[in-house]
C-alpha cells in the first residue's frame, strides 16, 4: 500500500517579488535562528538573541527601502518609509519580535516581516505615497520576562509607564539595565511618542492564534477589535473529611461545587457564544488526597469579550451562580477579579478598507474578534488601529503553529494593497 | 461580661478503677509522647519511637495481668491472659500503636489501651474465664512508611505475604531491616499464626474517624462491618487552546469534561446515600494556565460501601456515565479502577453481642459500617470478627481528633462487659 502524503499548497504567483509568500516564509525561518536555547526559538524581550534579530530587521528595513533605521529607547527598531510631500500624516506598521519560551516561529514576526515586505515592494515599484510610512519591531509584547509587559508600544502611544523601568526579571536584572545592555536610550522614552494629530493610524497583521480561520477555510479574517478580559479566581470553601467515613449527606465537598461552579461559567459562555469566552485553566485542591473529601479548592476565571458591558453582565451572573451554588451546597465561595482589560474595537474606517482589500484578493471576508492581547491595543482611544488576522494551525505559543507561505503571501498582498487604497482616500 | 466555658463533661463513675475513660486518657497521652517529631506525635511502624511505645505498653500488659508479653516476628506485642481451664479457646482483642504524621492520639492506640484496661479489671476482679484473652497492639496498620500494610494482623490471621519483606520506606530500608532493628524475629513471622479452630475470633475498639455517632448523640457505635473499596482514577483527554481565541462551541475542554463527571460521581453516592460514598479527592490538570483551555485532566475515584455488589454496580454506573458525558463533549475519557478490597462484615453473633452490652449499658445503639480500613479486615473469612466505635471529634489522622474520657471510659466498661457476656455464653 501506498503511503499518503499531504497535497503542498501551492504558493500564489505574487505580483511582486517581496510578496512572495515563500520569501518570507524563509526570512521567518532565518530569523527564528536567533534563539537564547539552542533547538527552540525562545527569543524573550531585550536579551542578546533579540539584540541579533534586531540587528537583522534592521538590515532587511534597510535593504527595503526603509530610512532612518533606528532603536528607540524602548527597544523598538524603527524605519520609516518618507511620504510623497512634506508634512504628510503617517501610518505605523508593526508587530513584535520578542517570543515566548519554546515558541513557533510566526507570532509577531510575521507582523514585522510583512510590514518591510509591502514597503519593500512600493520601493520595487518606485512608488511614494501620500503619507509616509513607519514599520515598527516591538520589543516588549510577550511579557514573558517582566512582569509589565506591551511597553515599546505604550511608549509610541504615550502611556508608557516609567515604573516600568524598574521591573525586574527573575535575574534580577531591571528593564532599565537590560534596556542600556540592549544598547536602547531608556532615558529618551519621551520621545517615542507619536502624536495622534500626526498619524493616520496603526496597523498590524499577526497570525490568528485560534482555529476560527482554519474552520471557516479562510486564509485571512478581518479583526473587529481586541477583546476585554477580566481574570480573576474563585475560593471555595467547604469541609475536609475521610472519604470513607464521611456520608454523602454529611458532605461540604469544596470540589464537587467547584465543579457545579465550572460548568455554570462554561454555561455562561455558551450563553453567548458568539460573542463571548469564558474559561476555568487552573485549579488547586488543598491538601488533595484520595482519600479525602476536598476542604478547599481554588480554580482561575478567565471572562473575555469584544463588549465591555457584556463582560461585566457575564462577570456578576457568574457571581451570582457562584454565590448561589455556594449557599445551596453550604460552603463559602469568594469570585476575585484582580485583572480587568477594556476591550480594544478596531476603527470602522481602516478595518472596512482591509475588508475591501480582501475582497479584491477574492477571498471570503471573515470577521472576528481577537481574544488574545496584541500591540494594536494600547492605541485604544488614541488613533484609529485595525488588524489583519492569518489563518495558523495549532494555535501559537509553540513550536507546533504554522502558516503557510501561500497564506502568508496573501497577507503581503493584502497590507500593500491597503497602503495602496489607503493613498486613494487620504 | 464574664467569659463563657464549655461545661466539663462528667466522667460516670466506674465499677472498677481500670475503666476509668479519665485513667485511660492520661495513658493515651503518656504514650503520645513517643514520636519522632518533636512536639507532635509521629510514630511510624518500626521507628526508635515506636519501639518506645511498644515498651511501655508491654509494661502496662504486665501490671495488667498478661503474662508472656512478648514482640512477635511482625513488631507486634501481645501478652495473653489464660482461661480459666485448660483447652480453651481464645479470644483476640486488638489494635495498633503506629501512626500517620502528626497524629491525634487516639487512632489505634485507644483500642489497645481500652483491651488492657477491660483484661486488668478482670485481674482485679480476679476472674478468669472460660477462654483466654489476647491483647495484641499490632505494629503496621497505617501504611505510612511502606507501600504494604496490615502486615502484623495479616501474620495473625495467616496471610502475610512474604514479598512485603522487601518493602523499602524513602530512606531505601526493607521492612526485613526495620524489624531486625526493631527487634523483631522475622524469620518466625509463620509462628504468628492463630489456628482459627482455636479462637473465638477478633475485636477492637477504635475511634470512629467519622461525624456519624456525634451527629447521633451516641458515644458508641456497633460496627456492622467495614466497607470494601475501589480505587482508581479517570483521564481525560479533550483539546488544549488559548482561553481567549478558542470559540466556546469549537472546545473539547477536559476541565469542564471532569467536572460534569465529577458532579456525577456525587450524584452516584447520594442515589445511595445511606449505604454508599462516592469521592473524588485529587485532580491534576496538565499544562495549566489561566488563559489556556484545560486540553488532559486526571482525577481520582473512591468508591466505599459495605456491600461488594452495590459497590460493583456503582462503579459501573460511574463507567457509564463518564463514557455519557466524554462522547457528547467529544473528549476521550477512561476509567481504571487500580484497586479493589472486597468488604469485611462484622460477625452476626459477636456483633448482636456487642449491641446487647451497649444497649446494657443504657445508651443508644447505633450501628454504622465503617468505611476506613481496621487490623480487623484481615480476619474476613478467617474467623469471626467485631469491632466497636467510640464517638470522636473532628475525624481522626489528625492531632484534633478528639474523644472524651466519659466516652473512652464507657467504651472501657462495654469491652469488660462483652467478655463476661462472651464467658456465659462459649
Amino acid at each position: 500500500m501506498n503511503k499518503v502524503f499531504p497535497v503542498p499548497q501551492p504558493a500564489p504567483v505574487p505580483t511582486l517579488a517581496p510578496l512572495d509568500g515563500n520569501a518570507i516564509t524563509a526570512r521567518l525561518k532565518e530569523l527564528a535562528a536567533f534563539s537564547d536555547v539552542p533547538g527552540e526559538l525562545t527569543r524573550l524581550s531585550l536579551t542578546p538573541s533579540h539584540k541579533r534579530a534586531a540587528a537583522q530587521v534592521s538590515h532587511w528595513m534597510r535593504e527595503a527601502g526603509l530610512t532612518q533605521v533606528h532603536m528607540d529607547a524602548t527597544g523598538t527598531i524603527v524605519g520609516r518609509y518618507p511620504a510623497d510631500r512634506a508634512n504628510a500624516k503617517t501610518l505605523l506598521i508593526g508587530s513584535h519580535i520578542d517570543t515566548v519560551r519554546n515558541a513557533g516561529i510566526y507570532d509577531g514576526n510575521l507582523g514585522v516581516l510583512t510590514a518591510i515586505a509591502a514597503v519593500e515592494a512600493l520601493n520595487a515599484q518606485g512608488l511614494r505615497l501620500p503619507f509616509a510610512i513607519e514599520v515598527a519591531a516591538f520589543a516588549d509584547e510577550e511579557g514573558v520576562r517582566f512582569l509589565s509587559t506591551l511597553t515599546s508600544s505604550k511608549a509610541m502611544a504615550g502611556i508608557f509607564d516609567p515604573k516600568s523601568l524598574d521591573d525586574v526579571d527573575q535575574q534580577g536584572i531591571s528593564r532599565a539595565e537590560a534596556l542600556r545592555s540592549f544598547g536602547a536610550p531608556a532615558e529618551r522614552v519621551a520621545e517615542c511618542r507619536r502624536d495622534p494629530a500626526d498619524m493616520i493610524g496603526y496597523v498590524e497583521v499577526h497570525i490568528e492564534q485560534g482555529p476560527v480561520l482554519e474552520a471557516a477555510g479562510a486564509p485571512l479574517g478581518i479583526v473587529t477589535g481586541i477583546a476585554g478580559a477580566s481574570r480573576g479566581h474563585i475560593r471555595v470553601r467547604g469541609e475536609a473529611g475521610h472519604s470513607g467515613t464521611l456520608p454523602m449527606p454529611m458532605r461540604h465537598d469544596a470540589l464537587a461545587a467547584a465543579a457545579e461552579m465550572i460548568l455554570a461559567v462554561e454555561a455562561r459562555g455558551r450563553a453567548d457564544a458568539d460573542a463571548l469566552v469564558t474559561t476555568v485553566g487552573t485549579m488547586i485542591i488543598a491538601g488533595s488526597a484520595v482519600n479525602v473529601v476536598p476542604g478547599e479548592v481554588q480554580f482561575s476565571l478567565d471572562v473575555r469579550t469584544l463588549s465591555d458591558d457584556l463582560r461585566q453582565r457575564a462577570v456578576a451572573d457568574i457571581r451570582e451562580a457562584i454565590d448561589e451554588i455556594a449557599a445551596r451546597r453550604g460552603v463559602r465561595a469568594v469570585l476575585d477579579i484582580g485583572h480587568e482589560v477594556p476591550a480594544a474595537p478596531c476603527h470602522g474606517v481602516l478595518k472596512e478598507r482591509m475588508a475591501q482589500v480582501v475582497e479584491g484578493l477574492q477571498l471570503p471576508v471573515v470577521r472576528l474578534p481577537s481574544g488574545a492581547g496584541h500591540d494594536a491595543m494600547v492605541f485604544r482611544g488614541i488613533m484609529p488601529m485595525a488588524m489583519l488576522f492569518v489563518r495558523s494551525e495549532n494555535g501559537s505559543h509553540n513550536p507546533r503553529e504554522y502558516a503557510s507561505p501561500a497564506d502568508i503571501g496573501l497577507a503581503a498582498e493584502a497590507l500593500h494593497a491597503f497602503l495602496l487604497k489607503t493613498a486613494g482616500e487620504v
